[in-house]
């Protein structure tokens, strides 16, 4: 009896982890398209994304309560218990990530289609790349339970927020400069800050997987650095 | 035997409540001092609002884990599964409305002291007071499991949406004429996202009261506009 309810315990927990990594898979695929279309003024590609977001919501929303019912019916310990804390602090991450992506299709609806200066879209595009490969690193490390994989997830942002800092600043000088319409490029500085916050969401994601395995969280300060930080008056 | 557990599940539910009361006092504080160390050019202000940080997500955090183990231990079924998730849901909106009010902060001492024309700061200043005022009702709402309050709260987040949308026309005019300098402008165009999105997340907590109250969501879609929602090329 007691091996029939461990067992069942696994299945539900290895559907769950399914659930997590079907989401994450999702949110890729999304932040993907809502880039993509900014880049190419696609506003087909724009609405799909807008389309997709209800889907993505109602996922969260049921591994939430999947988890939930999992933690008043089992009471896991130790282990299970953090397994189970972790998907739904890792689906609300993935959520936000949807939101994110949803709000720059948005603003891409919102932008002309050649709003964007060459000297901004090239950097925007590989920051956006790393922060989905950053995204889709969690996932795996989440999918394998590999520490080691989260911890790079976790240090490596820094590269993302440093990308974000420059770009923030050169946005902001293309609008004193009058070289695009200030306010496509107002809601660049949107999208931009967007992709950077996905990127502290693929953090607390990596964060959720260490302290998953190991029952503690990533020792140290995290490397933390954003335009909120630049000198004032800096111009 | 059965009075007895019943009371006690009672006097958790009423130790947590407290708590989420208190991080809510405690998020409204942060938010009305990061607004007016911004307003007054006041980096002790904003300082202190840096420092108090830990101490809201500490808070937050032991209100989700006290709600967890209530789950796990007592699990409570219908309205007291719904009141205990509703903690969960509340503690963790008013911990971001925590970080957004932190990141005003530090934004005000990215900016210079007489970095905002008046124009701007009067109506920045309303749109934050309107949002504390939403945010407080929406504290005593749940206080009060009062479902009518929590209501107005819902339908009423369409005026700081509007005020947004205004404010956010406004500073990026003020860019485009050089009325200030544009780096101080894009920071402020950034502490009003934020404002906003407090307002957002006062609006979600009216719903997880309603929702606890009724066991069903809010009716009818919450009107919802927002800068991105502008026509295209707009300036």
């Amino acid at each position: 009896m007691s091996d029939h309810i461990v067992q069942s315990f696994d299945v539900e927990l290895r559907a769950l982890t399914a659930h997590i990594l079907q989401l994450g898979v999702l949110a890729e695929q999304q932040l993907t398209d809502a880039v993509w279309s900014l880049r190419r003024g696609n506003e087909q590609m724009a609405k799909e994304v807008a389309e997709r977001e209800e889907r993505l919501n109602l996922l969260a929303a049921r591994i939430e309560s999947d988890a939930v019912s999992m933690i008043a019916r089992r009471q896991p310990l130790a282990i299970d218990l953090r397994h189970v804390m972790a998907a739904i602090r890792i689906s609300s991450n993935l959520e936000r990530v949807g939101d994110l992506a949803y709000n720059i299709a948005k603003r891409s609806m919102a932008m002309s289609a050649t709003a964007i200066p060459a000297e901004l879209a090239e950097p925007m595009q590989r920051m956006a790349e790393l922060t989905l490969l950053q995204l889709k690193s969690a996932r795996e490390s989440f999918a394998t339970m590999d520490m080691h994989a989260a911890y790079r997830v976790w240090t490596e942002d820094a590269v993302i927020d440093a990308m974000h800092t420059i770009l923030f600043k050169d946005i902001v000088q293309c609008m004193a400069d009058e070289r695009a319409a200030a306010f496509d490029l107002a809601h660049l500085l949107f999208v931009v800050k967007n992709i950077e916050r996905v990127g502290d969401h693929a953090t607390n994601i990596a964060e959720d997987v260490v302290y998953m395995v190991s029952g503690a969280l990533p020792l140290g300060k995290r490397p933390k650095m954003d335009e909120s930080t630049l000198p004032r008056g800096h111009a």
